[in-house]
């Protein structure tokens, strides 16, 4: 749909969008500017006069019009970890007399320890329940402090259904939590149709702001003004250059803000996200739907010995498919090396993203045709694709 | 010393690299690398093939080397506040049995801000006691924790001693904790002498490492494989990408990274980290003294109005020099419209940073015969100069 908006170099196939968006062509201009224009000229002056200082909340506007917020909602910074810990943090604020945070074990790992981390520092009687994602509704009871789940699980793709939950979660009083690093980009979010209190999620996925780009935290407008936080950084005061001995919180959902904010990764961030004006989250849903259905219909049919671990049914899957194989990380080396590049989580998943802004269903064909070759002629079996590298 | 490897605007001369330190010239070259020849061309392999997995404790060696500490004591990421945060979450597992932590009132309003943040949400007894800076010693007893200082006041530019503070700390039993934002680069710090536990800073001020640059924490070798951190992110983990439910820490000052390091940024610091090669820290600081003591000679000689708050002992003062002037505000802005950039400080202080890398005797010179025409002239006394901006 937007291909020409990125960079990419020729002869790849690229459905990693999921772990690391591509380059948009539009990056290099803006961080040219925001070095020699800003930093260079301006010097000091650039937190004023280019913007740096309000960037987090300029951008976190940008932001809520793509997962359903409404302005003065969402803010940017810090990596997602971080924003995870400020809401479940305040989320226990909340419900003070609760001692059970509930997530599954779909849930992206950081998240968990971020909690446990979280839970184990307050010394009290708390309990980090982890459950199967199938198990969420009926282990939410009223000891249940916080619901904290990933919508879109990063090995399988199964998509849980954030409304229902959420609507499950506050029937017994719960709050909810939603890392949307896997969605926010990829579908239609409605934040606030859904009515969760937190929402958090990173922007170097399907928003293609390049590696280490920052984080976001969405918060319910109605309770924001409540939330104490745990992580009181000066530019969540509401004076921070008065510089006063005593933390009094920011205005709504600048309390959220912590530390400075790193303002060549938030300019890149800005560059990409002028390719979404103007393009309709419906229509890339739709799109990513009809390039995974087509990817699962020809390696199924091609690659008999994958096995599909996405749900089959596109309502229940985000716009990663995956399948299990004994030989997977070195299968994906050897279609890397193909030029189609996926990757592998542990213990034996091959991913790949669909990412409709760049990939279409010529690239489908294209990609199903190299794994196809690999797969089928054992192209896998050679020992410079066994060998582990520490990230893949 | 080193100007020509910096860009700095013809005309300036910036006494504000306390606060932001000017673009060092090598930073375009090597953002662009870091951007077309990585991220574009190396996708989601960068993390491996370009070495941005390992960039946060790659450049955590480099910068060890400027603040006197071993290899593999330094990692880089996050901000500062965050930093501070771990740091002190750490010391309060290391003395469960004490409530007090202790700090001054010219520490960062941020540090103090995360440790109150800390300890409220810990729910205990405990307190953050706050004294003036000469009366830390006093208030050192065996309550302590931890004493949690900033080596060189932000507004003042006071120095601590903190070889003989820290070792007061530690015949109480407290922990030390220093901040090195404002002396990190400024003058030589001999972290492995002093023995605290732990150090952290930025990258943006004296290393010059540009707008929100990454910060940096330190944990002497000998405890860290102790710490349980509070932020507990999968990039700590032992095994980040065995994706395994629970946290494990990872080896050494590896547990004290969180999420996903900001590589553009990382990219920018590397870069800017070159310019020490070579460079002698003690140079460094004759030099910086140099130049302070010729500023306020030449200042106090002819803008009698204004008052110096920073030490008159240069031993006992980092790398800036502060005045308190009554129309403090407006006479920087008036100060800066004359080419010289230095930058306020609520209520009354005028803040200027000696860096010898790129500031020599002539610029000082220049400096003051602005600093003058503006102090003598009443040039300060015009509305523009005196609406306030949010930053300074």
């Amino acid at each position: 749909m937007r291909k020409q908006l990125f960079d990419i170099p020729k002869g790849i196939i690229y459905l990693d969008g999921n772990s690391l968006g591509p380059l948009p062509v539009s990056v290099n201009k803006k961080l040219n500017q925001t070095v020699n224009d800003e930093w260079r000229t301006l010097l000091i002056k650039g937190w004023n006069d280019a913007g740096w200082h309000r960037q987090p909340l300029t951008l976190g506007d940008r932001l809520a019009k793509l997962i359903g917020a409404q302005a003065n909602t969402v803010v940017v910074g810090d990596t997602l970890s971080i924003k995870i810990y400020q809401a479940l943090a305040a989320s226990l604020q909340m419900r003070p007399d609760r001692k059970v945070v509930l997530s599954d074990n779909g849930n992206f790992p950081t998240d968990l320890y971020m909690a446990k981390g979280l839970l184990d520092s307050l010394d009290k009687d708390y309990e980090l329940r982890i459950v199967d994602p199938e198990a969420i509704a009926e282990n939410l009871d009223e000891s249940v402090a916080a619901l904290m789940l990933t919508q879109v699980d990063y090995r399988t793709g199964r998509l849980h259904n954030m409304k229902e939950l959420t609507a499950r979660a506050h029937a017994v009083g719960s709050v909810a939590i939603w890392d949307l690093a896997h969605s926010a980009g990829a579908m239609p979010i409605d934040l606030e149709a859904c009515n969760a209190e937190f929402a958090a999620g990173c922007t170097y996925k399907y928003l293609n702001a390049g590696p280490g780009a920052p984080a976001f935290i969405y918060v319910r407008p109605d309770i924001v003004n409540d939330i104490k936080p745990a992580l009181a950084g000066w530019l969540g005061h509401a004076s921070p250059f008065g510089f006063e001995l005593n933390y009094t919180p920011g205005p709504a959902i600048e309390r959220m803000r912590v530390g400075t904010p790193p303002v060549l990764q938030m300019s890149a961030l800005d560059a990409a996200l002028d390719i979404w004006d103007g393009v309709s989250m419906s229509e890339i849903r739709k799109k990513s739907i009809l390039l995974s259905e087509l990817f699962i219909s020809e390696v199924e049919k091609r690659c008999p010995t994958l096995n599909l671990v996405s749900p089959r049914d596109s309502a229940k899957r985000g716009s990663q498919v995956s399948f299990a194989f004994e030989n997977g990380y070195a299968a994906m080396q050897a279609i890397i090396a193909g030029g189609v590049i996926g990757d592998f989580r542990a213990p034996n998943i091959m991913r790949f993203g669909f990412t409709p802004l760049y990939i279409d269903e010529d690239d489908v064909r294209q990609a199903v045709d190299v794994i196809t070759d690999v797969i089928q002629n054992n192209l896998w079996d050679r020992e410079e694709y066994k060998t582990r590298k520490e990230v893949t």
